[in-house]
C-alpha cells in the first residue's frame, strides 16, 4: 500500500533505535494501534508468524504435544494462587470488573460502564496461563496412567507494559505456551531441556539465529520456576535478546492447585511441570539479526515469498511465457514464487520495494539478456547479482535459496564470535561493555549481590550459565570468589 | 484420559440436551472452565478445529484474502462510534477498567485491584472487530489503488452471553473474522456473496451439513449492517442453527471511521465494507447434526483421525506387522491413522470407546479372520462391520472414506427434507412449529410486527429469506397480505 522507496531507512550506524521502526514500518509488518502498547500485526507480518508457527507446531507435534484452550480470562482467586507468579505479573495486569456498558444519561451517544454490572470477582486478561491450566489439571489427572500430560496452546496474552516497542515489548503479543505435567521430576526436566532445545533448533534452522543455550540465574528466572531455561541471540547492535524460554515448575503450580497422582506403586504424589514459550517477539529478532540499511532480510525458510520474478516493464507475450513457467516450475518444488507485472512501476523501483521487504532471491527478465538466454538473478542477503542460463534456472534458485539460508546463519554467527569476548577483569569488563557490547564471557561467584553490582555498574546482566562449552573454573570478575565456570553477561533487550 | 463407555450417553429421545453436553464431555471435546461460561477446548476437540481452520483459512486464502492480527481490546470511544454496532453489543461487554494489581494491605496473601491504576479510558474486549479495524483502515486506504483490502483475522472474542451452552453460545469463543473494504457497493455485495458460498461449501462438503443460503430480515441483522447473509442448518431436535454470517455493511463503518478513497476519477467517497466470520459454534452444528446415541459421529475430511486399527489384544508379530504395513500405506493415501495395541482392554472396549470419539472407520485384526486374509472393517456412520480382503485393504478404506462423507450428508439431508414443511395457514404453522419442529416455509408480509407476532405464538423466527428455490408469490401466512416468496422460519439455537 506505501510506494516509499528504501531512502526512508535510517542507516543502523545512524540510530539503531530508529532503523528498527523504519523496517517495521516500511516493510509492512506491523504498526501501533489506538490502544496503548497494542500493536496491529499487517499481512505481510503475519504471514511471518504463520509461517514461523507451521514450523513450530509441526516440532511440538513431533515431539509428542497436543494443542489445546484455555480461557483467556484468570479469575483473581486462581491467579494469587500460586504466590510466586502473581507477585510477578501483579504490577502488569489488565483487569476485567464490568460485563457490560449502558447508555449515558447524559449524552445518548455515548456509552458508560454499568456500575449495576460489575463483576463479583474480577477477571484478569491472562499474562501467562499456568493458572487457569493447572487448576483444570486437577480434574484431568488422577493416576500415573493420565502422564505425561503434553499440551500446547497458541494465544494471545497480555502485559500492561510501561514502555513498549513494535514485536518486542507489546502490551498484548501472540504466543504459544506448552504447560505438561510429568511422574517424575527426571522426566519433567528432560521436557523442559527437550523443549529448549526445540527452540534453539528452531531459531538456527529455521531463523538462521544463532543462540546461547543456558540457565537463568535466580534472579532472570521465571516467577514460580524453579529453573528457567533460556535461548539467547545477539542484536547487530550488541545487545542480547531473550528469544524463548523453558521452565520446569517443580511441584509449584501441583501444591498451589493441588494436583496428585496415584504413583504406579500406589502412593499419593504432587505432579510435576514445565511450562515453555516464544511469542511474536521472535520477529523482532529475526529482524535484528539479519536486516541491513537496504530493509529487512528474511532467512529463504521463513520468507512469506522466497522469490519474485521481475519482467521489464514492457511485457510481450513471450516474456510472460518465460515468468509463469518459471513460477510453474518454482511452485513444483514448494517454493513461494509471485511475478511483478505493474507496468506502472519501473525496474528499479520494483528491486528497491522487495529488497524493503526481504524478499531472498529476485528475478529479473530483461529482453537484451534474454538474446543470450540469460537472466538476472539477485540474492538478497550479499545484495550480489548475476547473469544465469534461463536454462536450469529453478534447480539453480532451488540451491541459491538454500545457499542463502546457510550464509545467513554464518554470517550472523560471525558476528557473534566476533561479539563475544571472554573477560577476566572488572575494568575490561566495563570497557568492553561500554565500548564493544556484545556477550562478555566472565566468572561469577554466584551470588545475586554481585550480579546486581555489576548490573548497576555496566546494566549488563547475566543473559545465562551456558549448558555446554568452556566449563572451566576460575574467579568471579567482580569479587575475585570462586566460580564454576563462565557465564554469559550482556546488555539486554 | 476417560475409561467411561457409551452407556453414559443419554439417548437424543429421552433428553436431547443432556444427550449433546455428554457427547461433548465423553468424546472430550471441550468442558467448562472456572471462568462463567468460557469453555475449555480440550485436544481432541481443538484437533478438530485446526482441521476446520486449515480448510477455512484455505478457502479464504484462494479467494485472495491475507491475515493480520488487531488489537484484542477495543477503546470505548472507538466502541461506541458506529452507533447500531455498539449498540448491539454493549450489553455484553467485558470491560477492562484497571491495568494493575497490588496486594491486599489486609491480607498479604490476597491481591486486589489497585485504585490507582484505573484506566483513563475503559477497553472493551472485542465482541467483534468492526470497531478497531476501520479506525485502522482509515490510515491504510487513501486511494482507489489501496482497494480491495481484504483481511482475515483468527481471533477469540467475547461476549457476556447468561445463558451459555459449550461449542454453542459461550461468553468467549474462537472465530475468523474477515473485514474487506472495496471501492463499489456491488463489489461489496459481491464479496458478501462469495463469502456466504464459501461458508456453505466448507458445510456442505466438509462437514457433510446442508445449509438453507438466504438473507436475514431486518430484525436478525448484525448491528450495523445493511444486509446479512446466512447459512442455516437443521439440527436432530428439528431446532435451526445459524452457522455462518456475511455482512454487507455499506457505508456505516467508512462514516463511523472517516474512511475515504480518491476514486479513479478524482472524487472523494466513503468505503464500502463487507465483514463475516464463523466460530467454534460450528462444532456444536457438527456433533447435532450427525452424532448418533452411541457418540460421536464426525465427517472423515474433518475427523482427527480417520481410521483406528485395533488388532486382538495379544498381538503377535505378525499381526503388529500387518498393522503397520497398513499405517504406511494409509498414511502414504494421507490418511489420519494410529493403532491401538494397548492390552489392557478389550477389543469391545476399545471399539465403543472410538464409536464414542466418532473415528469413522475402525479395523479390527483378529487371528481366525486373517488365516482367511479377511480383517473387520466397521464404519461410524452406520454402525455396519464387514469382512474385507487384506489385499487391497488400503485401496478399500480410502474409497470407504469417501463414501461415509458422501452418506453422511445425503443423511442429514434426507432428515432436513423430512424436516421442511410448506405451510399456508397459520394453525397448520403452529401445529407443525410445535409438534414436527424443522424448517417451515411459509409466506411471509414482510413486516417486522407479523415476524414478532409469529415469533410470540411459535418462538419460531425467520431464519432466512431464500437466495433460491421457490420464488413464488403469496399470501402471508399471519396476515394474509401479500408476500413475494416463501421465507424459512424455525425455532432455533
Amino acid at each position: 500500500m506505501s510506494n516509499k522507496q528504501s531512502e526512508v531507512i535510517t542507516p543502523r550506524a545512524e540510530d539503531y533505535s530508529k532503523w528498527y521502526n523504519n523496517i517495521v514500518k516500511e516493510a509492512q509488518l506491523a504498526e501501533n494501534s489506538a490502544v496503548r502498547g497494542c500493536m496491529v500485526i499487517k499481512p505481510y507480518g503475519f504471514a511471518l508468524w504463520e509461517n514461523m508457527q507451521a514450523v513450530l507446531d509441526k516440532m511440538f507435534k513431533d515431539t509428542g504435544h497436543q494443542n489445546a484452550y484455555f480461557p483467556l480470562f484468570v479469575p483473581k482467586s486462581l491467579f494469587e494462587a500460586e504466590e510466586k507468579n502473581a507477585e510477578g505479573f501483579a504490577k502488569e495486569c489488565a483487569v476485567v470488573t464490568h460485563y457490560r456498558l449502558k447508555t449515558d444519561p447524559s449524552d445518548k451517544a455515548k456509552l458508560i460502564v454499568d456500575p449495576e454490572a460489575k463483576l463479583e470477582e474480577e477477571l484478569i486478561v491472562r499474562p501467562t496461563s499456568e493458572a487457569i491450566i493447572w487448576n483444570t489439571y486437577r480434574n484431568w489427572i488422577s493416576s500415573y496412567r493420565d502422564l505425561p500430560l503434553l499440551i500446547n496452546q497458541w494465544a494471545n496474552v497480555v502485559r500492561w507494559e510501561m514502555r513498549t516497542r513494535l514485536f518486542l515489548r507489546t502490551a498484548e503479543f501472540l504466543w504459544q505456551e506448552g504447560h505438561t505435567a510429568h511422574e517424575t521430576k527426571k522426566e519433567a526436566v528432560e521436557e523442559a531441556e527437550r523443549m529448549q532445545e526445540v527452540y534453539a533448533r528452531f531459531a538456527e534452522d529455521y531463523m538462521a539465529m544463532p543462540v546461547w543455550k543456558g540457565r537463568k540465574s535466580d534472579s532472570e528466572r521465571f516467577a514460580g520456576a524453579e529453573d528457567t531455561y533460556t535461548i539467547e541471540a545477539l542484536m547487530q547492535d550488541g545487545k542480547a535478546l531473550q528469544a524463548g524460554t523453558s521452565h520446569f515448575l517443580g511441584q509449584n503450580f501441583a501444591k498451589a492447585f493441588d494436583v496428585k497422582f496415584q504413583t504406579n506403586a500406589n502412593k499419593e504424589e504432587y505432579v510435576w511441570a514445565t511450562s515453555w514459550g516464544v511469542s511474536t517477539r521472535l520477529i523482532g529478532g529475526l529482524i535484528m539479526t539479519h536486516s541491513d540499511d537496504k530493509g529487512l532480510v528474511l532467512p529463504p525458510k521463513l520468507a512469506p515469498q522466497q522469490v519474485v520474478i521481475v519482467p521489464i516493464p514492457k511485457v510481450n507475450g513471450e516474456l510472460k511465457e518465460i515468468a509463469e513457467n518459471l513460477i510453474t516450475e518454482l511452485q513444483g518444488m514448494d517454493i513461494r514464487v509471485k511475478a511483478d507485472y505493474d507496468k506502472k512501476r519501473s525496474f528499479g523501483f520494483k528491486f528497491n520495494e522487495y529488497d524493503l521487504r526481504g524478499v531472498p532471491v529476485s528475478v529479473g527478465i530483461g529482453k537484451r539478456d534474454l538474446e543470450n538466454g540469460m537472466v538476472q538473478v539477485a540474492r538478497r542477503d550479499t545484495l550480489e547479482s548475476e547473469l544465469v542460463p534461463l536454462e536450469g534456472l529453478a534447480e539453480y534458485i532451488k540451491e541459491l535459496l538454500d545457499q542463502i539460508q546457510d550464509n545467513m546463519f554464518l554470517k550472523a554467527l560471525r558476528f557473534r564470535q566476533a561479539h563475544t569476548t571472554e573477560v577476566d577483569d572488572f575494568d575490561t569488563f566495563k570497557k568492553v561493555s561500554e565500548e564493544k557490547g556484545g556477550f562478555l564471557l566472565a566468572h561469577w561467584d554466584g551470588t545475586e549481590e554481585t550480579e546486581e553490582k555489576i548490573k548497576e555498574a555496566t546494566k549488563a546482566t547475566i543473559r545465562c550459565i551456558p549448558l555446554e562449552g568452556d566449563m572451566t573454573e576460575g574467579k568471579c570478575v567482580y569479587s575475585g570468589k570462586p566460580s564454576k565456570q563462565r557465564v554469559v553477561f550482556a546488555k539486554a533487550y
